[in-house]
C-alpha cells in the first residue's frame, strides 16, 4: 500500500470549512451535474441511450436502474468550483462539469475497446455487453454531446455566446490531446523504452489536458478574462500529472483489496509507467538490469509473484519510485502555485487545495 | 443499369457557362480545401497522420504518395458554393469545406468498422490495414479536427467569433445526427421490417444531414441571416435524400463495372433500402410474397442469381421501383424550391442546380 501523506506537506493549514468538506464538494457536483447529464444522454436515438445508462452505472444491463453514483465526479466539481473562482454562483459552472464528464466518458468508452480492457469499476465494460459498435457510435455521442451542452448554453442564457465559444475550444482542444495522449500511449506498447520526457507528455494528454479544461471551463463560462482562465488551467494540468504519477505508483506497488498486498499490475502488464521510464534513465547497476530484464522477450507475461516482486525492487534500487514520489509531489506545489496567481475568495480557494489534496493523496 | 434522366425534368433550361461547369466546381473545392485538410491532419501524433493520409488515399499502405483524388469531393464543393450565395468569395467557405470533409471522413472510418466493411473506392479500408483501435482514434481526432478549423477560422480572421460559433453548431447538430442514422441503420440489421417513414428518417440523419450543413456552411461563416442559412440547409437536406433514393436503386439494379448487368447487391445483404420498404408497404400479392420471403429465414445469404433477380422482380411489381424513381424526383425538386428561396446572382444559382443534378443523376 502507498502511504502518500508526504505530498500533503505543501498544502495550506487552513481548516476546510464543514459544509466545504471534500465529500461534499463532489455531491454538489453530482447533484447539479447529474441531471442535465441524464437530460443530454435520453437525447440519443435507442439503443444509444440504454448503452450509455448501463455505462454510467445508471442502469444494470437487464434495464434495472441501479443505484451507482457513476464515479467520484471530480471533474463536474471541479468545473462548478472554477465559476466559483470568478465570484460567479457554482451553478454557472454546471454545463462546463457536464461537457468534460461526457468527453470523460467518451473516451473511457474508446479506450476501454481499444484497450481490450472487460471490467471497470468491477463492471463488465459496455463494448463486452453491447458489442464494439455500440461502444464506437455511444462514444462518438457522448463526444458530440459534450460539445452540444456548451452550445445550448448559451441559447438558454447561462452563458453569452461569446463564452460557450471560448468553453467549445478549451474542450476540443482537451478532446484532442486526450486522442494524441492515447495514441501516444498504444504506440508505447510496441516499444521497450519510453523516456521519461515521453511518459509526462503522455500522461499530460491523457489526464492532465481533461483536468486543465475542467479547472477552467466554469470561470470562462461565467466571462474569465484569458490570464485567470490559463492559471486555473495549469492548476488542472499539473494536477493531472500528480495524480497520474500517483497512479502510476500505485500500479505497482498499490495494495490489492483482498490481500492487502502490493499486486505489481502495472508489471505484468509491462506497462511503460513513470517508475519504470525514471529507473531505466537512470544508468546505475539496477538500472541496465532491469532494462536487460525488459528487452528479453522470454517468458513475458509469464512472471511469477517473485519475479514481479524483484523487478519492482530493481525499479525501486535505480531510483525510479522515490522520484515518482518526488515528482508528484514537485506537479502538485506546481498546481498550487498556479491557483496562487487567481484571485479569489478565501473559502473557494481552500476547496480548490482541498480537491487537489484528495486527488493526489490516495492509498488505491 | 439505371438511368435516372428522368429525375432532371425540374432542372432549370439556362447553360451552365464553362467555367462553372460541375468538374470545374468539384476542382475548386478540392484544390482550395485539400490542403488546410492536409494541414489539420499533419497536426496528428503519430502515426495517427500516417493512417488518415492512407484513408484520404494521399498515400498507400507502404506510405509511398499516391495521385488519387480523394474521392468527388461534393461537399467541399458545396460549401464554397453557400459561400458565393451571400455574396462573398467562395474562400470564406474554405474552412466549412475542411470541416464537412473532416467529419464526413470521421463517419466513413468509424461506419466501415462497425459494418466490417473491408473495402471502400477499391481500397483497403483503414481498419484492415491499420487495426480497429487506429480506426477508431483516428475517427476520433479526424471529428474533433472538424470543430477546431472552424474555431480557428475565427482566430485567422476567416470568420467573426460569432459566425466560426454558429459554424460549429451546424456541423455538431449535423453529427448527432449522423450518429444517429448510423443507431438506426444498425438497429434495422436486425429486424426483418422498416417503414417508409423509419428508412426516410434514417436516410435524412446518415446522408441528409451533412449534405444541408456543407451547403449553409460557407454561407454562415460568411455572415448569412438565420432564413438564408435555415433554406440552404433544406437545399442540401432534400438533396441528400434524393441521392440516396438513387443509391438505394442503384444498390439493386445498378450495373456491375464488368458484367454491365444489375449485382443485387442490396438484396444480398438483405438491406432495408427504400425501395424494399415501399414494396413492403404496397400490401398487394407480390408485397405479400415479399414480406414472406424476407421473413424466411432458410436460405438467408445463400440466395443464387436466379432467386435475387425473382426478389427483383416481387419489389418492381409491388411498386418500389417505381415509388423510389418518384421520390428522387420529388426531393431533387424540393431542394431546388428551397433554394428559389434564397435572392442571389444567377450564376451561383445555376451551380447549385447543375451541382444537384450531377448528385442525383448518376448511374453507378
Amino acid at each position: 500500500m502507498e502511504h502518500r501523506t508526504g505530498t500533503a506537506a505543501s498544502v495550506q493549514e487552513a481548516p476546510v470549512p464543514d459544509a466545504l468538506s471534500v465529500p461534499e464538494l463532489l455531491a454538489r457536483g453530482r447533484k447539479l451535474c447529474t441531471p442535465p447529464l441524464r437530460s443530454a444522454v435520453a437525447r440519443l436515438a435507442a439503443p444509444m441511450d440504454t448503452v450509455a445508462a448501463y455505462h454510467f452505472g445508471w442502469i444494470d444491463r437487464d434495464g434495472t436502474p441501479m443505484a451507482g453514483d457513476g464515479g467520484k465526479a471530480v471533474r463536474p466539481a471541479l468545473a462548478l468550483l472554477s465559476a466559483e473562482a470568478v465570484g460567479a454562483p457554482a451553478v454557472a459552472g454546471v454545463p462546463g462539469g457536464v461537457s468534460v464528464e461526457l468527453v470523460h466518458n467518451f473516451s473511457l468508452l474508446h479506450d476501454d475497446l481499444m484497450d481490450g480492457d472487460e471490467t471497470r469499476r468491477h463492471r463488465a465494460t459496455a463494448w463486452t455487453v453491447f458489442g464494439p459498435a455500440q461502444a464506437i457510435l455511444v462514444g462518438d455521442a457522448l463526444a458530440t454531446l459534450g460539445t452540444e451542452v456548451l452550445l445550448d448554453a448559451a441559447v438558454t442564457g447561462g452563458a453569452s455566446a461569446t463564452d460557450a465559444a471560448r468553453a467549445v475550444r478549451l474542450i476540443t482542444t482537451a478532446t484532442r490531446k486526450l486522442i494524441d495522449g492515447q495514441a501516444q500511449d498504444l504506440s508505447f506498447e510496441h516499444r521497450d523504452l519510453v523516456t521519461v520526457e515521453e511518459c509526462l507528455e503522455m500522461e499530460g494528454n491523457k489526464t492532465g489536458a481533461l483536468l486543465a479544461a475542467a479547472s477552467a471551463i466554469g470561470a470562462v463560462l461565467a466571462g474569465a478574462d484569458d490570464r485567470t482562465a490559463d492559471a486555473l488551467e495549469r492548476y488542472g494540468h499539473h494536477l493531472g500529472l500528480a495524480f497520474q504519477a500517483v497512479d502510476d505508483l500505485l500500479g505497482i506497488w498499490g495494495a490489492t483489496e483482498v490481500t492487502g498486498k502490493p499486486h505489481w499490475g502495472d508489471l505484468r502488464q509491462r506497462k511503460k509507467s513513470l517508475p519504470v521510464a525514471a529507473a531505466l534513465a537512470e544508468g546505475g547497476e539496477a538500472s541496465r538490469r532491469l532494462a536487460a530484464e525488459l528487452a528479453d522477450p522470454a517468458g513475458r507475461g509469464e512472471e511469477s509473484e517473485q519475479q514481479l516482486a524483484a523487478r519492482a525492487a530493481l525499479i525501486e534500487q535505480a531510483g525510479g519510485r522515490s522520484w515518482t514520489q518526488e515528482e508528484a509531489r514537485r506537479q502538485h506545489k506546481t498546481a498550487l502555485a498556479a491557483l496562487d496567481e487567481v484571485p479569489m475568495a478565501d473559502e473557494v480557494r481552500q476547496r480548490f487545495v482541498a480537491l487537489a489534496e484528495f486527488v493526489v493523496v490516495r492509498e488505491r
